[in-house]
C-alpha cells in the first residue's frame, strides 16, 4: 500500500539544501525536506563558556525555534510566553550534542560555535532536518575559517545526518515521516548517524504504545538507508569543502 | 555626490514582494528591500480580545522579531533573555497601529488578525519593510475570506506603505536608508502613509542631534515620493485583490 | 468654541515646577501640568555602561512608571505582572533619547545619569511633563556637581521641553491635551524641542485616523508656541543655574 | 543622653497626615513621619478573590513599593529586576494582615480593598508609617461609600497604628527609630496595636544579637505610648469619619 | 575486571521500594537504587487539561526535581534561577510519556494523575529510578481508588520499569551505571520496558562518541535483563495490588 | 480539656533528629516533629557575598521549600509558577537571620554557609522545625571542619531552637501547634530562643484577631518551656559536638 503522498515506505521526501543562504553568518543554509523548511546558521564566537576556559577546547551549542506560522495553527512565541517550552529545549540539546559527536573539540580550539535552526515552515521532521542542515552550515563556517587560517587538523571528523522512522497504521514501518504520518504514528524514532554508519543518537518512543525488539530492528534498517542518502546530498552541496571532513593532521 | 551603493538620494532600493510565500498562513509574503528580507504573515482568529467582546468590531495586532543571525553580530533571542526588548515592543506596536489606521474594524467584524513579521536578514529599514509587507499579507488574507464569505464592505479602506528618510552627513536628505546609512544618520525618520497621500505615523528622531522646520519639510517631500512608489509595487503584486481595497458597500 | 476646561486652543494648562523636592537625589523636581503630577529625579553614577567604557563619554538613561492609583482605574504594578509593558518602554526610551540630544556626552565625562520619572497623578501628557521636568532635575544635578568640581564645558548645551498637540473633534487643533481630550483625539502628536526652536522628536500618530500635510503644519505651529512658554518657566525655576546651559568652555 | 536629632527616647518624630492627597482613589493620604513620606491609597473593587467567592465576605490586600530615589542610594525597580524582593513581600503581607485585624470582613461584604503604599522618601519606619497612613486611607474610602450607600455595620471595628521600637547602643530603648538609628540598632521591633490597646502584630528581631524578657517589656511599654499618640493624630485627621470606627449595627 | 563497587557488569545495585512513604498523597514510595534515593508521589485530580475536556479520557503528567544537596556540589534551585532547566524538562516529559504507555487513559476516565519525583540523594540513574518508583506510586494510588469505587477495567495494562546501560572504558557494556560510571561513559542509554518485554523508550546517546549496531545489541541485552529484575521487585512491593495490573474488564 | 491528639497544653509533639541523613552535604539531618518532617542541610562555600568581601567575616543564608505533596492538597512548585511566593521568602529570611544571631561571623571567617530546609511532610510548625533542625546541621558541618582545620574560636556561640505557641478556641494557650490547631488559632506566635533563654525572634500575629499584654505573657511562658526541651534533644543528638558550642578561644 502506498503512502498518502505516493512515496514508497523506504523513500525520503525531496531534499534540497541551499548553501550560503544569508549574507551575515559565517555558515548558513536553507534546507527543505518536502514541505519542511529550516534556516540553519553557524556563528563563530572566539570565547568559550566558563567551564571550558583555558583548556584549549571549543564548544558547540544550538538553539531551535519555529516562526509562529510555521505551523497550521499559529504558535505563541516563546518570548511572549516568557519561557522556552520543553519540546524546544529537548530539540536544541539534541542538535548540539549530535554535532559535537563528529567534531574534535580540541582541533577546534577555544571557540564557541552557535548553531541556530529556525523553522520557516513545518511539515514533520523539523528536528532531523535541522541536524542535517546544521551539519552543512557548520562545515561551511569552518571551511571558511580554514581558507584564511588553516586548522592543523580539520575539526569535523565525519559526516552527520538525521532522519525519522516509525510505525504508521496502514503502512507499517516507514522512513521520513511527514506531519500527517507523524501525528498518526504509534512508534516514532529519530536517528542520528555518521558517514561511517555509526549511531550518535537513537530516540525511540512509543506514543501510548510499545514495540518489540524485532520491530526495532526493522526501523533501524530503514533509518540507516535514509541517512546514507542524506549524506550523499550533503557531499554534493558542500563540493570541495566535503573533502575537508575527516582529514587528519597530515592531510590538512 | 552619489550614495555608497550608487543610488540617487531620492531612490528606493530594489523591492520585491513574493505573495503566498508559506503554505499554512491565511496570508503571507516574503518582502525584500535591498538586502533586508522579512517574512510577513496574517492569521485570522475568530475571537477578539476581552476589551472588544460583543461590540461587533475586530482587532489587528502585530508581533515582530529578528532571527539571531539576521544581523552582522548574532543577537540573543528574546526567549533566552526571558523578555522582549524595548525596541521590539516599539516596532510591534507601530505595525499594529499603522495597519489599524486603514482598516474599518467594524466592517472586519469580530475577528482578530495576528500579523507576524520575522526578519530573516537585516540591512536597515526592517520596521518599514515589515509594514509594507504586512499590508500585502493582510490584504491577501482578507481577500481569501472574501472569496468564500464576502464582506458587505471590504475592511481595508486604503493602501498603506512605509519608508525611512534621514540626514546622512555627506549626502544630506536621503530616502530609504540602508544599515550603514542608518548608523551614520544624524536624523532618522520613519513615515507611514496611505494611498491617498495622508500621514498615519511620523516618527522623527534626532540622534544626539536636532533638526529645523525646513529640514523636516525636505524629509517629508522625499518620503511622500518613496511611499507612492511602494504602493505601486503593492498594487502589482496584489493583482485583482488590489481592486478590493477601498471598496464601499455598494461596490462589494 | 472653548475647550471643556475653558482653555483657548493654544493655551497650556497651569504649570508649576518645585525644585529639590526630595532630600536624597542629586537633582529632583515635582512638576505639575494641570492635574498631572510627576516626580522627576536625576542620579549621578560614576560608572558607564559596558559599550562606553574607556571612551571618556557619559550616558543618560531614563525609567518611567506610574503609581497604581495615578489613574482613574487602578493599574497593576509592572513588578506584579513580572514585566514592563510596551507603553512604558517606549516612554522611557523617548525620555532618555530626548535628554541626550541636548547634552554633550563628552563634556559630561564617564558618568551615567539615571533619570526617574514617577507619575503620582495622571491626567494626560505624562510623558511630555516627564521630559520637561526631567530636564530641570538633570540641570539641577549637574549644576550641583559644577559648584564643587566645575566642568570645563557645562554639558547641557540647550534647553529642552515637550508638549502634546492633536486634533479633537469639536475644537480642531489644540495644545497640551488633558486626559479627556487625549482619549477623544483623532490625531495625537508629541513634540520635543530645544530652546533654539529645533526639533528633537516628532511622534505623530493617527488613532484609526490619518492627517494631511496642512494639518501637520497646523499642529507644529501650536507646539512650537507651547514649548517656548514651557522653557520660560524652566528658566525661572532654575534661576542662576539657567545661565550654565549652553555655556562654552571659555565662558565656564 | 539625647538622640542624634534631639528627641527624647520616648518621643515620636513630627507626624502629619494629608487626607485626600490624590484625585482618583476612593481614599488617599500623604503621611509624613519625620523625613519619611508615604502615599497610601485605598481602592474599592467589587470583586473578591476566588477563595472567598460566594461567601458574603470581603478582603483587604496591600502592595508596597519605594520610588528608586526614596533612598540615599538609588534602588533598582522591582520591574527591572523582574521580581519582587523578599523584604517587599514581607512588608506588604504585614500591611494587609494588620488592616484585616480591625475590619469585619462580613460587614464589608463582597468587596476587595486594594491598599497601595508608595514610599516617596525613606528615612526609617516606612512599614509602620504605611500601616498608620493606610488605616486613614481605608477609613476615608469606606466613609465615602457609607455616605451614599450606608453599611448596616461600619466594617472598621477599631483604630490601628504602628511604630517601631528598638535598642540603640548609646540611648538604650528608643521609640520611632529613624534610618541612622535603625541601621545601628541591636534589636528592632515593629508593633501594630489597636485603639483599645491590644496587639495585632509583634515582630521583634535581634540583628546578630538577642534580648531578654525584661528588655522585651521595656520595648513594649515604649511602643504602647507611641501608638496611642499616633491614633490621636488619626482621629484629628479623620474628623467626623472617626466616629464611624467601631460603630455597631444599632448605631449606624 | 570487576566494577569499582565490586558488581558484575550485568548486576543491578541493591533496590528497595518503601510503599506509602508519606501521609498525604494518594500513592507514594521512597525508592533507593544504591545510593540514589527518590520520593515518588501520585496525586489524583478530578479535572483534565483543556485539550482533553469532555472526551472521557484521563491524563498523566510528571514533575521531577532534585533537592539542592542531592548532589556532591550544591545545585541552585530552579525557583531561584526563575526557570526550569533543559535537563529537568527532558526528564519530566520522559516520565509522563513512559507511564502513559502502560495506562489505558479511557479506562482511567476524566482524571489527571500528577506524578512528582523528588530526588533526595543522587548517585546516577535518577531518571530511571524515578520511572520505576513512580510506577509503584501510581499503581498504589489507583488501587486505592479501586477499593472504594472500582474501575470497570483497571487502567494499568502492564508493568513498567527503567534502567540505564552504557559503555564504560575498562568494563565495556555495563548495567545500571552509578554516578562515577555515568560520568566516564562513552555511550549512555536509558531503557524503559514493560512487563511483557516490549520497549517504551530507547534513548541512546554517544557523548562525543558513537556506537555500532552490534554494540547497540549488546546494550539492549543487558537492559532487558535488568528491567525484568526490577519488575519482580515491584511485584513483591505491590503485593495484592500487583494482581490488578493488566486485568481486563471481565476480571475486574 | 485535652487537645485533639491527647497532648497537654504545654506538651511538645514527639521530636526525633537523625544526624548525617544524606551522603553529600557537610552537615545534614532529618528532623521529625510529630508528622512534620524536614530535611535540613548545611553547605560550606569558601566565597562570601559581594557586600562582605575582604572583611574577614562569613555569612549564613537559608532556602526553604516544600515538596508538592508535603501538604494535603498538592502545591504547585515555585519553579512552575516562575517565582518564589511571599510565605517562602519570609520563612527563609527568618531561618537565616535566626541562625546568624548565634554565630560569630568573624570567627567563621570568609565562608558562606548555605542552609537548605526541604519539607518532606507538613503538619504544622515547618518553619520552627526547620530552625531547630538547621541548627543541628550547621553545628555538624562546622564540627566537621573543626576536626581537620580547628577554628581558633568555635563560631557557634549558643544553642538555638524554635517553636510555636498560640491561642486555640477550646484549649486556650497551647504549645507546638499541629496543622489542625494552627488553622483554627486566633493568635499564632513563633518564638526563636537561645540556650541561655534569650529571645532571637518573636513573631506574634492575630489572625483577624488581637491579643492583650497578659495573653502575650502567657504565650511567652509556654514557649520558653518548649524551647528548653528542644535544646536538650539537640544536645543529645550532637553528642560530643555539643561541647563545641559556646567555647571561647581559650577552650578551643
Amino acid at each position: 500500500m502506498t503512502r498518502h503522498d505516493g512515496r514508497a515506505v523506504d523513500q525520503l521526501r525531496p531534499v534540497t539544501i541551499e548553501p550560503n543562504y544569508l549574507m551575515h553568518p559565517e555558515g548558513s543554509v536553507l534546507i527543505q525536506v518536502g514541505n519542511t523548511k529550516v534556516i540553519c546558521t553557524a556563528t563563530i564566537d572566539d570565547r568559550v563558556p566558563g567551564f571550558l576556559r583555558g583548556q584549549g577546547k571549543g564548544w558547540i551549542t544550538a538553539e531551535y525555534s519555529m516562526l509562529p506560522r510555521a505551523t497550521a495553527e499559529r504558535t505563541q512565541r516563546d518570548s511572549s510566553r516568557g519561557k522556552v517550552n520543553g519540546r524546544t529545549m529537548e530539540i536544541q540539546r539534541l542538535i548540539g550534542r549530535a554535532l559535537r559527536a563528529v567534531v574534535d573539540l580540541e582541533a577546534l580550539g577555544e571557540k564557541t560555535i552557535w548553531i541556530d535552526c529556525d523553522v520557516i515552515q513545518a511539515d514533520g521532521g523539523t528536528r532531523t532536518a535541522s541536524i542535517t542542515g546544521a551539519f552543512v552550515a557548520l562545515t561551511l563556517a569552518l571551511a571558511k575559517i580554514h581558507e584564511t587560517k588553516p586548522f592543523r587538523k580539520f575539526p569535523i571528523v565525519d559526516f552527520l545526518a538525521a532522519t525519522s522512522v516509525g510505525f504508521v497504521a496502514e503502512n507499517g514501518a516507514v522512513l521520513d515521516l511527514d506531519y500527517p504520518e507523524d501525528s498518526a504514528a504509534a512508534v516514532d524514532m529519530n536517528l542520528v548517524m555518521t558517514g561511517s554508519g555509526r549511531f550518535v543518537e537513537i530516540q525511540g518512543t512509543g506514543e501510548e504504545a510499545t514495540f518489540s525488539r524485532a520491530e526495532l530492528n526493522e526501523l533501524l534498517d530503514l533509518g540507516e538507508k535514509g541517512i546514507s542518502s542524506l549524506i550523499e546530498i550533503q557531499k554534493t552541496v558542500l563540493g570541495d569543502a566535503a573533502n575537508l571532513v575527516g582529514m587528519t593532521k597530515e592531510e590538512v
